[in-house]
């Protein structure tokens, strides 16, 4: 099988590469060629490097999806986006990154399935900013799309195009809308949902941390290692099973900033709890208060997605995949 | 107040420009300069002659739309789209219509508004089509769109647009979702949803009409006459109060093809009705099976829309409309 996966510098990219390193059956067949894109030049895993071709490449600058798709990749990971908060900064760059993109990887498979039979698994990385508030107390499989951001827009956007390219047959693909991903491994960043992995990855190390809303905030969460899952289920799945609604909100556990420290006490004790300094900031209050905060993912379940269901396995799993086992 | 309709020789563009000619205030403010376009060059109504150019263009062909945009309407009506067969069988003409030509569309007025203010009124011709089986009994404002045809994705997607360049300010847009619009004036033609209307505009005038369906198939209706008043309705309504969500599901009337064939009977007797000829086609059926066939439009209600409630005021508003009153 020829994998291709557009996105693969970022941290979910690098992840699922590290899985398919340690786990070979883990896409179900043999890989024998592994194209790795990103923006910058991606890192292929040791054990994969024989088979693996790294390149630095827009999927939106013309000509550049013509070339992924030329030599007919079976299974394409599309992951490649400019966060949230960058596209509504530069609304352009968000439509050419996330949108034309997108829609430029589709027409090059489009047109080189008109050239002869040619129909890959896509797997796309949504998304649930393709929801806007109000919300019902949990947002159901059949809830409408009204992002209140251009991200959000993006990614509704794809999922329309990536359902109509599947109906009509030119490839066969699968959106899968990823809850916030806690613990984000890595340093502490800027964006608004930050704090949800900081207040738990900082004091994990003895390191202090910044709580910048109130503990009864809920969200909806899950673990790095359980969004590869996701992806890896999405690309082994029989997609008659999906019929024709090929976008799926993803299991995860909805739970307070006040669950998550209650969990890290658990995990971690008392001393860590004290690392977290609150410090409350109107803006990202404001932001946070206009995200989902609870799901029922009756299909996505059903068609075996499996997420974590209480918070302290989401931390153990960082201490396991991060810290080496131990704090 | 300078006034740009896109689409204006299609059957709801003349019907809209025939209710402006007829009612001066229809659009609350005096109409300084009108401007018409579609791709071939539509006919103004003799009374709005002297202050309507008309131009044959197509909106997805480069600089078209900048150049509608340069003069600065204040209320554009975007009703031009190729209609669902169409797009089904013409996967890129579809594409390069109904989407490429709106966003075009939608970026000249941002790509004018970032010159010197400009907020225009934008009302977008969407589509019942945007939904896809399976249904609940009523589809209510919340439900999801899942499309069936390319054409429904494409009116989606265009619907996500106009909703996310509302909300950065670039326009002041809102989208109408139409019914299937009956009794359709002018010849039976070839669209499968035909029939609603052959089987009453044709016996209407002593005319055979053909039946291909069971008189227990259920579908969503307006006429034409409620259609130019949703836009109208649409052109005057303080969005203040739409909020976000820009795109409404328009009031209609659920019928059986049995109660149309009944009103057609109290309205004009049963040698209307015996003009009917019953002849079941399996494509037809099978298409049409796929349909929505009922609404809950609590949010278009609750904003002043306002269609028919019984198929006979259908039925009259055609014979008042089209055949001068008389049958």
């Amino acid at each position: 099988m020829h994998v291709l996966v557009i996105g693969a510098a970022g941290m979910v990219g690098r992840k699922l590469l590290d899985k398919i390193a340690s786990q070979p059956g883990a896409l179900g067949r043999d890989i024998e060629k592994l194209i790795l894109v990103d923006v910058i030049k991606p890192d292929a895993p040791a054990s994969l490097a024989s088979i693996s071709t790294s390149r630095a490449a827009d999927l939106s600058e013309p000509g550049v999806a013509e070339s992924l798709i030329a030599s007919r990749p079976d299974l394409i990971f599309h992951l490649a986006a400019i966060v949230s908060g960058e596209a509504e900064a530069d609304f352009e760059k968000g439509y050419k990154v996330n949108l034309d993109g997108t829609r430029q990887l589709f027409e090059a498979i489009r047109l080189e399935s008109a050239k002869s039979p040619y129909k890959p698994r896509v797997v796309f990385a949504s998304s649930i900013a393709v929801f806007g508030q109000p919300f019902p107390e949990k947002i159901g499989d059949e809830f409408f799309t009204t992002p209140l951001t251009s991200y959000g827009t993006q990614k509704a956007i794809c999922e329309l195009l990536l359902s109509d390219y599947s109906r009509r047959g030119f490839f066969d693909g699968i959106g899968i809308r990823l809850p916030t991903i806690c613990i984000r491994p890595g340093k502490p960043n800027k964006a608004a949902s930050g704090f949800f992995s900081n207040i738990l990855r900082e004091p994990l190390v003895g390191q202090v941390a910044v709580l910048p809303v109130d503990e009864n905030v809920r969200h909806w969460f899950t673990s790095p290692r359980s969004a590869v899952g996701f992806f890896l289920h999405a690309a082994n799945l029989d997609l008659e099973k999906v019929g024709d609604r090929r976008n799926l909100s993803m299991p995860g556990l909805s739970a307070l900033v006040g669950e998550e420290i209650a969990a890290l006490q658990r995990v971690a004790g008392e001393k860590a709890v004290r690392l977290i300094r609150r410090e409350p900031d109107a803006t990202i209050q404001k932001i946070v208060a206009g995200w989902a905060t609870d799901f029922d993912t009756k299909r996505a379940t059903a068609l075996g997605f499996k997420a974590e269901t209480a918070f302290d396995d989401i931390i153990k799993a960082h201490i396991e995949d991060e810290l080496g086992g131990n704090i």
